[in-house]
């Protein structure tokens, strides 16, 4: 089957792109010394999880739990989920899921600490913990050192929790003094820090540099090695990911509506929308839920009703997040076509 | 089952307020005099659609030719895809869905109505057209009377079509010369226009004054008989729609995390992103992927690790569109789980 016999919009991937950029990390990492713990957040495929495993990463993250279930379905191990589980429902879903793989979390409160090691030890399992530190990016995570060592020192005596270590995100320089202030607080108490986890893709060195001992990159599968900040950053040689349109009107010169919207390339105004590879120089311009507004006045081509164009998409997770099938493509050909199987997993 | 014994993010709906929805805006078209056709795009759930109906809409509309699929498989049996259809892929598939039920097609280009009719033709099918106009919204349209008119002659020669009509998007008083004129050219040619589609919730009594037939309304089912324009129009009398998030961290005063992000609420920056039903002085300020960051500080209440939110999303149709479920509440009660059968089909 050939890329041009898909019904469209299609969501297709270059695999030498994608395996190229799958190396690039992996190699980097490697020469930075740093360990690579891959976000799947941002593709939601076990394939492509595993072939992450393969060149060389350590095991794999999941923001959510639920798809950590669907990882672990798929085989996989060894898992982070550095989120706070909450919740009757969830500790359940926890406790069964640390019973088939080596699971570990994050927790940034008390409650939350004795919620898992209260339904772990009813069940049976253990999971290891890292405590997350708010380094500056005002999300989760304790505020202070003393903080993370108060939490440390309950975390340790609670049944069926492993600690394990801290974690940050995103890896900034400013972090620098709160982590090594941290370990220090715990070592004094005796409390060794195995693991300190980095995060976001582009941050690499900087996690190194702080300290840490693994990063999590998510989007240097769709991106490359750095992240993509706007239009002009999106290339063919660098994002592998492509929505497939047909063109479904020409109502008027300079003007052209594809068949693809909100609802396949997850964009909302006004961000730009993404990069048409056929014709780099047309612009979609405007987005109705399932129409794309394209303006080709700088293009000489004259389009036609039902002729393809295929689109880098801005944002990339995003867009997928929307698609039950990914579609991986070599030299315009069809090689796999993966379900997105933890799309929509929120849960 | 209880709506607090449902894991979260839990995305829910209040039966009697989505019933009143349906109920008053099926009595206004009815009071006004244009006959109802909802657009399903909105909520992509056969049962929803079946209301509608029950209601006393006359048919229903779908946005693609895959949503559409899935309504005819629940026994809908008169549906509008205002959409120009083309590409193999999706000609075959029309032509099977129209031996199964009454199927209404808009064409803006002799190219995508000769590619239907042959077709169609090819496997012994008919279907209903319309020509859209575009009376100013910039999308798909012929541009004039005079386009519509030479459409339509190629229209009443082809096989395998009826021709049925004009239709337009959204309706606005702009466009009463436009539609008067093309009746009048085609009326003149001894072409009957017997539909005269007008759409866009809000604008029902626009369409009756500019002489449509019919009208195509969508949102009204999560928002009531206006568009909802900002987070001050969001309440819980008027919008059924709900996220049920759980607070998963409280790092620092005034200032709690929630486990709903741009995954579950379909929200970009630098929009609103909704309204807190039990506390609706508080505000989501800013979302991650997977995380809702919530400014407390104008609310008294302490919150906890662990407690349940609901919000009213600000974006209802795409929000819903993430999510595989939605569970229908009366009284805080579990009435019925729906799958969201049309997500994600957008070919």
């Amino acid at each position: 089957m050939l890329v041009d016999d898909l019904d469209t919009p299609a969501v297709i991937c270059d695999l030498d792109v994608l395996e190229r950029n799958l190396r690039e990390m992996a190699a980097y990492c490697r020469d930075l010394g740093i360990l690579l713990r891959p976000h799947t957040k941002s593709h939601k495929i076990p394939e492509i999880a595993h072939w992450q495993l393969a060149s060389g990463a350590i095991g794999i993250c999941c923001q959510k739990l639920g798809e950590a279930e669907v990882m672990v379905a798929a085989g996989i191990r060894d898992i982070l989920i550095p989120y706070n589980i909450v919740g009757k429902a969830k500790l359940e879903r926890l406790a069964r899921l640390a019973r088939r793989a080596a699971i570990t979390v994050a927790v940034d409160s008390e409650e939350t600490a004795r919620g898992i090691a209260e339904q772990l030890q009813a069940d049976g399992a253990r999971v290891r913990v890292l405590i997350e530190l708010d380094t500056g990016a005002r999300r989760c995570g304790v505020q202070s050192p003393e903080e993370a060592r108060a939490l440390a020192r309950v975390l340790v005596r609670l049944p069926s929790l492993d600690f394990q270590g801290i974690m940050t995100y995103p890896s900034r320089p400013e972090a620098k003094t709160f982590l090594e202030e941290t370990i220090r607080l715990l070592e004094a108490d005796g409390i060794p820090v195995a693991t300190i986890s980095g995060g976001g893709t582009g941050l690499e060195e900087i996690s190194r540099e702080i300290g840490c001992t693994e990063h999590r990159s998510g989007s240097y599968v769709w991106e490359g090695r750095s992240r993509v900040r706007g239009r002009e950053d999106l290339h063919p040689d660098r994002c592998p990911l492509r929505v497939v349109c047909s063109v479904v009107s020409t109502p008027a010169p300079g003007r052209i509506i594809i068949d693809g919207g909100m609802k396949t390339f997850a964009s909302y105004p006004p961000v730009p929308y993404g990069y048409c590879v056929e014709y780099p120089e047309i612009q979609i311009y405007a987005m109705s839920v399932e129409h794309g507004h394209v303006d080709t006045s700088a293009s000489d081509h004259r389009f036609r009703v039902g002729e393809r164009l295929s689109f880098i998409p801005l944002h990339q997770e995003m867009c997928l997040n929307l698609h039950d099938e990914l579609v991986g493509v070599r030299s315009g050909k069809v090689e796999v076509t993966w379900p997105v199987a933890a799309r929509g997993k929120v849960k």
